[in-house]
């Protein structure tokens, strides 16, 4: 009896935080859907991420476990939820971004059974260390979803938001980290929107 | 030589299909999203079905390669972007969803380097066929997802499209076949909704 009421009590949890992280489709970021679309939301940048990072594994520094890239590229935007999107280049917010992440985290795991919740936490301070092998490569995804969409839009994003080379190319420091031969296009692509003018130099 | 041109190619056309898909961002289902909200997008829903997949693989009927019910889950929708979505219960559009379905498939997976295009169209029919322990789990999240949506908004979905009973019961042969456990709670809210003129009897 107590086996079977664990059960449920279990899936309960599960599609309570199945439910709430249904909200993570309305938080939307800076980016812009290609063909000067409207911006894309956090679901749909980790879905994209997860797609690439299983397509490009290939180009990882080192081998990774890819089912770990994938998870990690799903779920690492989850806190956004309650702590909103902070834009790459908003210094202001980037000083209360861990607090707020930290806050979030706690409580949106927490709708969990207590192994998932370890274990998804721990997924999520994996790829915020950004040190094993697996973060390294979905932050190399984190940065060139953006960038590719951006670039087919000619660059619109960094020109709204008067980006300058110094600050996309800080950025990319771990993308190289992740990915040389990515971090090789990224820097194609970037050298190019500097020469259009798209990014200041 | 030979090789660097190949591995530039190769990561040309993945690059190529990754933007391509962009477009399943567009593509938007009957389903709304929680919160009585706006229409959902197939991204949004695939990214949906990979992490609920993960979270509820223990329910499956059989053991799965959770990786493979992840990517399933994540490009089952990829043919939409030519196909558009075809609503599960739209019978004159369910006659032609397979061949429209096909082509589609056959010009988006061939932007992808040979391997990976016949690698993700294997997946894709091993998805569609259903007989797979990981098709079908696979399956039963596809049903799932826009179920709890739709039973957090009261119904909503299925009120307006005048759904009956026997057409949802038809769909969700699959989610039995993938899991047991998560028909049962299917089946008490499907009950439920019924019971409350939500799904006509």
């Amino acid at each position: 009896m107590e086996n079977a009421f664990e059960i449920n009590e279990n899936l309960r949890q599960q599609l309570q935080f199945i439910l709430e992280i249904d909200k993570e489709k309305n938080i939307l970021r800076q980016t812009h859907l290609s063909g000067h679309g409207r911006r894309e939301n956090d679901s749909e940048h980790a879905w994209h991420m997860a797609i690439m990072a299983y397509l490009l594994k290939e180009y990882s520094n080192e081998p990774v476990d890819i089912t770990k890239v994938m998870l990690m590229c799903l779920i690492h935007d989850i806190v956004e939820i309650d702590a909103g999107d902070t834009y790459a280049y908003d210094t202001e917010a980037l000083k209360t971004q861990k607090a707020r992440e930290d806050a979030a985290k706690e409580r949106i795991f927490s709708l969990l059974p207590a192994t998932q919740k370890e274990e998804l936490i721990s997924l999520f301070d994996e790829f915020e260390e950004a040190k094993t092998a697996e973060a390294k490569f979905a932050h190399a995804m984190d940065n060139l979803q953006p960038l590719l969409l951006n670039n087919s839009n000619g660059g619109a994003d960094w020109r709204e938001h008067k980006v300058h080379a110094d600050q996309v190319y800080g950025r990319q420091v771990k993308t190289r980290q992740g990915s040389e031969r990515l971090y090789e296009v990224t820097d194609q692509i970037l050298k190019d929107n500097i020469h259009k003018g798209n990014i200041i130099e």
